[in-house]
This record gives structure tokens, C-alpha cells and sequence, in this order.
């Protein structure tokens, strides 16, 4: 197929509050009192988790259609444990980011457990978030200071 | 410093509709007509760039300050590259996700060349996000039906 992209833009509100649009709609990213933020809206990391479980919804549902399997109820939750030292600057031999991620799918569907776990298997491949969550993605950075 | 745990919880609302709630928030993700949802949302991939954009306004500001220097504006925008076949179900050689990442960074703020990229470098290792999708993640997977 071809390659599609996709695109945001946004502006900083705050040292703590960002504004994104994409597309037609906008959201607003912030971080709770106890990071040095407003609590305006979720944080950074709570958006990550969203976006991986508002993608296997998708991924789970399409693989599920291709087994012929009807899904009445689907729940997924998600947490990580995170060590904020090098966010917040402090010296810490930790990661910045999520050490692991844990999701807990819970779905209501009349299917074995070996067709269930075909279902996600075949699902996680498909998420483009944990595709590049879980495997290694270059990101490509330009910065333009229009001061100077 | 002491780990600490963020989390999502959400349901399903349609094959491509989620509901999202992190503490007293709620977002919602969807996918566009064109990718065979509602359109009443952001997608995915859009909530995970526009949590990077957030994310680094955070630690620019943090890493600014702690040079010394005032950020009068920070636009973030960033778009990537990805090749839809993997998700929708059809053969494909490309990952499933983003095949990489670009971030155009405009600010404004009275700094040398060199003092703005120091700042953007020590950024892009102190935010979760970039270092969760420029490195390898794992992710736990918990499934249950409880049709059975």
C-alpha cells in the first residue's frame, strides 16, 4: 500500500500545557500539580497508554471479524511503571520512559482460549503503537530559533 | 527516586470508537472514514505524536530554565510515514507502525545556536515518550474472557 502521513501540529501553552491539533480536532496535554503542572487534561504518558489501548480496540475488533468471532464487550487496561529522575532531572541510572508496560485485556466473546489468544497475537502485530513502542523507532529532529 | 505508576482504563465503545480514562479524565480515539471509523476523534497514531509534541514542550522548558534561558514561543509540529497495510490486513514488508518520526521544533527565545541545541538535546533524553518509541519497550500481555 502506499505510505500515508500522518501529522500534528501544536503550540506550547504553558511550560506544562501544549495544545495539539490534528486534523479537525484539538487536545490538550498538561501534567498534574504534583509534576509541576495545571491538571488540565492528561499527561504525556497518559496519552501514550490511551493511544496503544484505543489501538488494539481497533486491531482486536478487525482480527476478531476475520475469525468470525463476535466480541459483546471488550475492556482494556493499561499501567507502566515509570522512574521520573531524569524527567525531573535528577541524576538516576533508570530509563526515562516506561521500564514495561502491562496491559489487561478483558473481552466477552463465545471463543476458545486458543482462538482468543490467535485473535490478539495476530492483533498485536497489526498496532501501529506497539509496533513502535516495542521495537525501536529514529525520530529526526530540526529546530529553528526565529529570534536570531 | 521512587517508581511510579501511571495507568489507563477504557472501554470499547465500537469497533474503532475507545473511551479512555486517566484519573478524573476521559479522552476518546477513533479512526477516520477513511480508515473505517466514525471520525469522531483523533486516531492512534495522531494521540501518540501529539503526546511526544507534549511531552517535549515539558522538558524544553525544564531544560531551558536550568540554562538560563526564556522561551517566549514553542511550536511543535511532527509528522511520520506509515504504511497502512500491516493494519488493515493485507501482506506487507514495512513494519506496522512508523517507519520514523520527524519533529520540526520552532521556538523563539534569546540563545546562542549552540545553547539551543544543548537545550533540545538533554530534552530528547529526559522525556518518556521519545526514549519509549526511539527504544525498545516491553509489553505485558494479560488476556481473559469472560464469556467462559
Amino acid at each position: 500500500m502506499s505510505v500515508v502521513k500522518f501529522a500534528i501540529k501544536g503550540e506550547s501553552k504553558t511550560a506544562t500545557k501544549f495544545e495539539a491539533k490534528a486534523r479537525s480536532f484539538s487536545f490538550v496535554i498538561d501534567e498534574p500539580g504534583a509534576l509541576g503542572g495545571t491538571n488540565e487534561a492528561p499527561n504525556p504518558v497518559e496519552y501514550l497508554l490511551g493511544s496503544l489501548a484505543g489501538c488494539l480496540n481497533i486491531v482486536v475488533h478487525l482480527e476478531a471479524k476475520e475469525h468470525n468471532v463476535i466480541i459483546n464487550k471488550l475492556k482494556i487496561d493499561i499501567d507502566g511503571d515509570l522512574d521520573p529522575a531524569k524527567f525531573v532531572g535528577l541524576p538516576g541510572f533508570n530509563r526515562s520512559g516506561f521500564q514495561h508496560i502491562n496491559i489487561n485485556i478483558i473481552l466477552e466473546a463465545d471463543a476458545t482460549e486458543e482462538i482468543i489468544n490467535a485473535i490478539i497475537n495476530k492483533a498485536k502485530a497489526r498496532c501501529p503503537i506497539s509496533d513502535n513502542i516495542s521495537g525501536v523507532t529514529q525520530i529526526n529532529y530540526t529546530v529553528s530559533n526565529v529570534f536570531r
